[in-house]
């Protein structure tokens, strides 16, 4: 199967953890079907997990396709392969950063510039320090390549490709909001329902909601982080130490183990308590709010993020268990906002975030 | 200004009213910048109002660039001016209909097959006849070209973006639910609040909701074809004509002139009055429901639309005013949908739909 006159691609990918291997699973399962439609004619040429990558000629290939399996992972190499594989087939060089990695984003601007597209959900870049962000822009300008994010914010929802509508299309953003920590939902659902806080964490652990440290979660590190990215895909130069967070962990509790944390649930009790009293005391209808996690954009390129007590005519106030939520509030959604909500977590719609970034990404690509 | 790199586009308009000249206005705005990214350098070379049209050699000419002003409309020569223009500047061409027609969409597949893309917020083509459906796909696959109506559902909503992507991705859809009605959602939130159903309508043609003839919004021929729209879009071969459909029109109002419908209030309100009360008590939980008026997919192809009785936890439940609010059901979303609200009518979001689908169209178009 060539695939006729779709174009072809060369796709690595690092990271082959729960969302790397659904992605593998998702585009393998549609390669038939794209290079049907001349959407593209698919390669997997590398993947890497831990410190191992396999780099091969392509799918079609199977064993007797790969150069070198199970070689020690070298990162510049496995580039260097997917790039040499995407000039020998006259085609598009992908590369798929699925880790959750702080330095791998490093790599970025490197990739972008030599005729590399990435795609991740990988978040650190986005949210990481504007320098790194500025050289990964401008790198993808000169290499006339694109990076690519979807999945980093509401996972497959469509959040940064609407953004990215809207501004392409003149339209002006004057505040965006969003519900983006699954987790924190739920925990403040529970909590609204009259159950002890730690009652309703427990329960969020039980079912997997929860990083190993519960505290990545209830800081509202993760929140901030979306909603950098949010306020750059807007057009705003935003570090995300500028932005204002509320978190949900008691002073006393930030420092300590893991195990510390879980044995002092009634002091977490109590400051989250204290916390969101606060929060619906300082509201103008206290009986007749909800209490949602929010993450803020202003139309001056402020971020704020924490509980705050939503009328019940609120969009956000409908939302039940661990959906996310982002409203787009523009020149032209001006009264109402646009908005999109769902699951935002997991790893097949992650997934789809990342293979949506994929069908873009080859679809703008101009392969000269 | 020559855009550089950017791809060069020779762009048509047929139709002038409020959301033709919104589209002309947000295109010529966003120019500049569309061509200093790189995504296009746009050319407007034939704009076709009412009975006349003028065909230019592009937007810098002005009236220097003017080639015929005020001719006669000939929609074929309009098209292959669009056609000459942008095999002149080795470019795309792109016509764009932003009327109401039934008829034109029957030019559709000539022009498609020529090598003309096509995007339009007009219905009559994604729901009319399958024959010329058909035609149109298939001319569009031999042109190699597209035909897009984003606005045709939720105006500018990313609806059918997304339901695009979604079974690119190789989800599959189970459903889809839509209230796609602004004036109906604001007829019945006002019955629903007590009102006369006959006291909303006459608010709502004082605001400007409804069509010249109401009936045509209550009947819910409207909501029918934006269901055949996006059942097709899911893959469905669907008629309009095989939709079940309960509007709120009473048999006896429903021949007769918009006068006399405007006269028989009393026999309007009675028969609402009888619909929704039936609705309402064939629901399961009498007290605890609201009334929308709703169209659904069922993943067998089925399309029904009219008023239905939602339990207060129904996503749609908490809706107000005249947004529109589409939930796609899907094997990845599927405890909970994957949701796209706002407001699913105007000319500025109509015609950002639209600019939109000439984003996507020219960034596939391969100029070889």
């Amino acid at each position: 199967m060539t695939g006729g006159g779709a174009p072809r691609v060369a796709l690595g990918l690092v990271g082959a953890g729960q969302v790397g291997r659904a992605f593998l699973g998702q585009i393998l399962a549609q390669r038939e079907a794209l290079a049907a439609t001349g959407r593209m004619s698919l390669e997997v040429v590398a993947v890497a997990r831990s410190r191992q990558m396999v780099l091969t000629k392509g799918t079609d290939g199977d064993a007797t396709g790969a150069l070198d399996l199970d070689l020690e992972l070298d990162l510049d190499a496995l580039a260097q392969h997917v790039r040499a594989q995407a000039a020998a087939m006259g085609g598009i060089a992908v590369l798929v950063d699925s880790t959750a990695s702080a330095s791998l984003p490093d790599a970025y601007a490197a990739w972008l510039e030599s005729g590399i597209h990435i795609i991740t959900p990988n978040k650190q870049a986005g949210a990481g320090p504007l320098e790194r962000w500025d050289a990964i822009q401008d790198a993808a300008q000169r290499g006339g390549t694109r990076f690519r994010g979807e999945a980093t914010v509401g996972a497959g929802l469509p959040v940064l490709s609407t953004l990215r509508s809207l501004r392409e299309t003149g339209d002006e953003i004057l505040s965006i909001e969003g519900v983006l920590s699954g987790s924190l939902a739920y925990l403040l659902d529970a909590w609204s329902r009259g159950e002890a806080f730690s009652e309703g964490l427990r329960k969020a652990a039980a079912l997997g909601y929860l990083e190993p440290d519960p505290r990545e979660d209830l800081s509202g590190r993760d929140v901030v982080r979306k909603m950098v990215i949010l306020a750059r895909g807007a057009g705003h130069r935003l570090e995300a130490s500028a932005a204002t967070v509320q978190g949900l962990v008691p002073d006393i509790l930030t420092t300590g183990s893991v195990e510390d944390f879980w044995q002092h649930m009634d002091v977490l009790d109590a400051g989250v308590e204290q916390i969101l009293t606060g929060v619906r005391e300082g509201s103008a209808s206290v009986d007749r709010c909800v209490i949602r996690f929010v993450g803020s954009l202003s139309r001056d390129g402020t971020v704020a993020v924490g509980p705050r007590a939503l009328p019940l005519s609120h969009p956000f106030a409908g939302l039940s268990g661990t959906g996310n939520a982002i409203a787009f509030t523009t020149r032209r959604y001006n009264e109402t906002p646009l908005m999109i909500q769902g699951p935002g977590a997991g790893p097949d719609v992650t997934a789809s975030g990342m293979f949506s970034d994929l069908l873009e990404v080859v679809a703008a690509a101009r392969t000269s």
